[in-house]
């Protein structure tokens, strides 16, 4: 990862430091990326033994968390960062919990692979895979925007929010109409239906993410699309 | 609220910057439980004006939020707090991230109280009040906890989040026996389904905080429930 060129450098050991930790965070995301896509590999191919390896995995990645905190809390107290210094940490802090709760999602995501999908439910899935897929580009995207910390990437992360949203709306209504024509599928489909939920999570998580790169870059927290357009816009 | 007797003070300013903060999060949490009893009383009383109400001042949570994320960077930069100090400034960051999200949970159930319900289907409310009443005495108490900073308080918190998830579990399965015996209900029905399961994710939060409260007087991160036993045993 190419090293950021901060505006004010407190010392070549924050530098150094942060460097580390800014590497831990990207190892972290892409362990979860990893997990994610087990997760809908499992459940697309009915692979009990993948779903529980994707399960076993989320220590790993509460670890990561656990570590970055650490790591992010102790340049905190030796290193007295300020202005943008401080406000990276800060961005690594928030970002890490919100990746931590990414693979809790995609732990319960697995835990449907565990139920069991006979032939004619396979069709359930297909809407799930598809949405999997585009909820797995947003966050290799965030990703990667984190690792550039580039403003246009975060932002159109944001704006991709909005679609996934579309496609689990789109989804939902379709789960239901299935249900109601067959009520005896009802627990598998609600299945579907929570893993479903976990997607449209993971994509809100993914804007949570993209919210704190503006808030590093530019200095202010956004909280909806037309500060988002407004900060994106202004002088940029 | 009383003030803190931390075990190291680095200045007199921090200790009255860090007590306003810690007022600050007692305002925002008070704000919390009030959105939470007032969209449990909304869906009670099918009241769309109360929910809107509910809906309409989440921005309020939000504002707080942004300002003691504020205040505390600025209290990390300006008073340079260690040890103990800025593991509090830590816990009380992660505390009001969780405390928005409840908000936002709240929101959504607030939305679930602008759909109608009829007679017949208030009968599917019954289970959704008490799960909500049984959350938002979770809530008070680790706001509770947070403001004593006290350790007892915070572990029962984290052991009741398991009747909680146990609570949600009966419930989700009675929903669905509903909505196998009138598939015409089934769009309704999933409404208290969501907002169940938003109950059950501030359950969630809740022992979240409760973590916190446990990291900054033991000064360890816990993860599971055997952490959780040992943290609070092992020297108490």
């Amino acid at each position: 990862m190419d090293p950021l060129h901060l505006s004010r450098h407190i010392s070549s050991q924050f530098n150094e430091e942060i460097e580390q930790v800014r590497n831990h965070v990207m190892a972290m995301g892409g362990l979860i990326e990893q997990q994610l896509n087990n997760a809908l590999v499992a459940i697309a191919s009915c692979d009990a033994d993948k779903a529980q390896q994707v399960i076993d995995n989320d220590i790993q990645v509460n670890e990561w968390e656990t570590r970055i905190d650490h790591e992010c809390t102790r340049i905190i107290a030796k290193r007295q960062p300020a202005a943008s210094d401080l406000r990276l940490v800060m961005t690594i802090l928030k970002t890490i919990a919100d990746l931590e709760r990414i693979g809790d999602e995609t732990r319960r995501i697995a835990k449907v692979a565990l139920e069991s999908f006979n032939t004619e439910q396979q069709d359930l899935l297909v809407n799930l895979e598809s949405m999997g897929r585009h909820v797995g580009i947003m966050l290799h995207d965030v990703l990667d925007a984190f690792a550039r910390m580039d403003l246009q990437s975060a932002y159109s992360v944001y704006r991709e929010d909005k679609n996934v949203d579309r496609e689990y709306e789109a989804i939902t209504r379709q789960l239901m109409t299935y249900m109601m024509e067959d009520p005896s599928s009802i627990p598998k489909v609600m299945n579907v239906m929570w893993s479903v939920r976990s997607l449209e999570r993971i994509g809100d998580r993914c804007k949570n993410v993209a919210e704190y790169i503006v808030f590093f870059v530019k200095g202010k927290i956004v909280r909806d699309s037309s500060d988002m357009e407004q900060q994106y816009t202004v002088d940029d």
